[in-house]
């Protein structure tokens, strides 16, 4: 067994209970987005969070600890992804990426917004002309520093 | 001349006269955004916007119409990003897109978020361990109907 | 089980007993295009139609809860076709994708044609030269605008 | 002086007179779309249609002889294309490409829609929720025969 | 079951039982070159076909069904084919690619030569200096006309 | 001046000066299909043919003397053509490379056809139901031998 | 089963008993190299020396059959080997190819190296400074001649 | 000015004046094989050798300075060589890749064979069936040692 | 069995009884950085090792024979690593790999750091700012040497 | 004038007057590596260094003020490098990659080593087997945190 094993046993006990990922999040006592996240194998739980989650997908023992371990991270089957939700925001940095590249350096100077120290928030904005998806992003700024 | 051309002599321009973008928004009255986005080559202006930014940059008048033709948009010279800023945002869309994913999905049904009736807010977002950068993005919901 | 096995199973079940689309668009009350697309695994069906899926597949009730979840789509398996029928639109977006881009331009302005709200109607046209494969494809158009 | 050189210059020249495709199409008395791709590099002109463009886009004899020679067809950057526009056309091959073989194979056996004997026709459909755009593609259905 | 489990299971057969491809056509009584293809997953046999097909491959009645299915055709397992004997036709095709599109089209004008429309025959041509393969291809030729 | 620029002044003369292949080749007195190739810069002429094409094209001594010395060879500009005359030979080797091999190995075992002791002919084949193009190719078999 | 899975049912047994290619070799009585290559499952056995296998292996009738067919050649997982002593073959091409290009070029005029009516051999060079790998080819030139 | 355009500049002398591989080799008391892969931008010759060089091709001083910095080494323009001579030798290390692989580790253990401390020599063997490329490499076993 | 699976077999139990690479080199009494390197399939163990690694594994006879024989090398899925943790090397060779070029070659001339003749050490180093990952690389350089 | 147009201009005034990376860093008052990455296109300097930079290689004011501006980083023309220098570092996060991705989650758990937050020491380590090279990488360990 592996981490992308335990993966599609949670997905698969997800659709047949129809559990729901804000459910899950909030018995971990985390938020969705993360908990989400490493359900599908991208972070790593401690041993209670992975107990639980043995719960309530109903996992083996050995699926438990592997939770616990650190997974190869990455979840695009292709280097440009072919469905339709995900390629929009492939197509966001295509279009914006030079666009964030100026206005962050413009802001902070030379450097990066970490995509580990890192936390997002999806949720709805309701709107008259139809309901939007709204997500913020937010990342520590680590500067280049000369030596 | 074509647009990468103009976009060419938009940024040594501003380089040369030290400009921002920050200032060319307030002049073109739209958010820094756009404009940036639109000078790097992904948007098309009105005349009256076109007129404005070939004043701000000193572009010649073939410029100014060019910067009102719909470009062929995408700003990535590689398929996987290699500038470290960039590629951060393409290493977010592995990690979290089959969450980002999911989420919609579980929030809206089937569908996406567009991205093209989107807009974005990038600002900085003071921490006392370490100042953050805090991107807002806001796209609407676009669902996937039978017919 | 994941739906790329369901898929399999619509198919070779779909050979066995050598069952039309047309015939199964026409039990779902769906066009054959939308219902041919969500049994090959790109969209989502609901309870009702997914259980008349189910009957008429004899597809098990794990299949039946696949039916009902978001697929990840694409149905590609290279990023350009191989096979003849399905290359012959690859190119013709290579030869009359620049082509579509102006023409929808230079009516809509700078935007897309939408790939979500968006139908598809296939049929044969009779032709004395040789009979016609005729597609007719209506998206909403989108326009970028600026904030 | 190449094909591409000539369409850069048609490109330039329709930005600068602020010609439309449409009025070109008038002119040489043939469809927008067939003209717009044959403007684009894609198709090849006879003498009196090279002649008449020559005249509109003011291009010298050199690049008129070009128009009537048959270019090296294909109007995509990269195998995948990064513009919105164009990528939802990608899209849709990607999410429909499978439902367009098993339909047409349904109704006319193996065999393929001709990418050459095909004609197409784009434009604008009223509608109270947003206009839409309107393709329609025909093309003769080639089948395969054994020897 | 699908149709590449059924092009292994031919092959693995035809290798037990030292059939050749000679003889499958003969009985089917039609070229080697379309049989061969059609038995390594390429052509679509009708009923009786595959039903003698069966026979001389001692195949299931599933298989017996598929083979009479449309097959997701192209047998390449990458875009360079790295097989020595393969490889040969894909450097013809870079070697002489561009003058096959030069001869052709002073002969014929813009079009191209159809690979449905579409016969070849393999032989050995006898030689003191070491004997030649010969393949002779006559595809129907396929005019690009205006519109 | 290297010998993609050589290629590029023959072709635009060529245009320019309304000059046919079949006539080129019967100057040189050799084949069409290998003269071709030559000025498309995928073989190497000796002095005097270099010599009759330099009057035949107008070419300076230079080009003259770049036609003698053996070219990088190679005329796709990406790994799969994008142009649909010359993918469609591409097409051919992805449908019937397997069986090519099959058939050429039956007849004389373990080898290949060569691509360099190799001749090709391209015709018109008249027919009633639309004249056809008409490929013929010689390459002498090379056999693996033990060792 | 497969060629590939011969491969691997030899390569296992090769470890298992602990035998040496070189005494392969020897009791098939042809050289190391295209044994080794054959067994690896490029090149193709006749009846005796596949019988000698599958005692040397202990491999099944079915595998001893398959060593008699023509493989599908081409031992390289990626176009690019990652393991380091195969890509310092690749580096030397890089490094090489164009060398090996003008010399043989220089010597031999147009043409090519084969890589059929070829042999090789690998042996250990004693060197005080360390011992050194020593690689002989020999191909047959093959000239390009003019038709 | 950089050493790519050294390399055209020594080309384009060496057609020109017909200047041979093994004269300038003699003349620079080096082997033919390191001498040409210098002249073609993979290797650093010292200021003699550069001095030499530059007045057998007649290079100006800017030039002789770049031929004694170290280039960027690597002279394939695709990752798969396209042309007919140099593919050969990539398929040499598709075929027998694994093959190499297997008889140096047989005879050396864990290790490469090194494309550094390596030298190479290719020669004419004269062969009554047809003259032959002779190709010999030799390079030092470098042994991944534990620590 | 192959290679790879007897990775899976070591990481597996590694998770399941909570073995650290640490301890496993302490007791094979070599770098841990070589042990977990040969433990993840890319070097290869003597007798007395595999032996070791089999104990402390629990891996069958089979497995322990594998751990002797030379692996095919290279650990990544794809050529640009998705796992954020390794991408990070890759960007290092990204930005400062020209660097790295440019002051080994100041330092030592025309060569290579041998990749082969290596060792390596990751350590943790303490910071009040937050600890440090310290990774120390030794390879013998390489010159190139004229012949 | 763009930023990689001053590198060259860089690169070709240090070969022109002999100047050492070395030499540059210690007028800077910075690390040679930092230093050299930055005259290479890869980071940013302040308006003293830039100034100083102008005039060591005799910078036009233009090429001072982009010395200045965030370049767009990745200095690898491919993917897989073809240097055979810059190839070993990849090849040692192929063959080390997941080694050193399990010896730091063992070390620090789940996290990567930063590369922003990163320091790096080339340096000629002697030895009588023959001189090594050695480099020392440190950079910030950034953990994984919930959320």
């Amino acid at each position: 067994m592996n981490r992308n094993e335990v993966t599609e046993m949670i997905v698969a006990a997800k659709i047949q209970k129809g559990i729901k990922w804000a459910d899950v999040a909030e018995k971990i006592e985390l938020s969705k987005e993360w908990v989400t996240a490493g359900c599908l194998g991208q972070m790593t739980f401690n041993a209670t969070q992975a107990g639980l989650l043995g719960e309530i997908f109903a996992l083996p023992s050995e699926a438990v600890a592997l939770l616990q371990s650190v997974p190869y991270k990455g979840s695009l089957p292709t280097a440009i992804p072919a469905d339709p939700l995900i390629y929009r925001f492939y197509e966001l940095i295509n279009v914006y990426g030079s666009t964030l590249k100026e206005l962050i350096h413009e802001e902070f100077g030379d450097g990066i917004m970490s995509a580990i120290d890192f936390n997002m928030d999806v949720k709805r904005e309701a709107n008259p002309m139809g309901d939007r998806v709204s997500i913020t992003m937010s990342g520590k700024f680590l500067p280049y520093k000369s030596y």
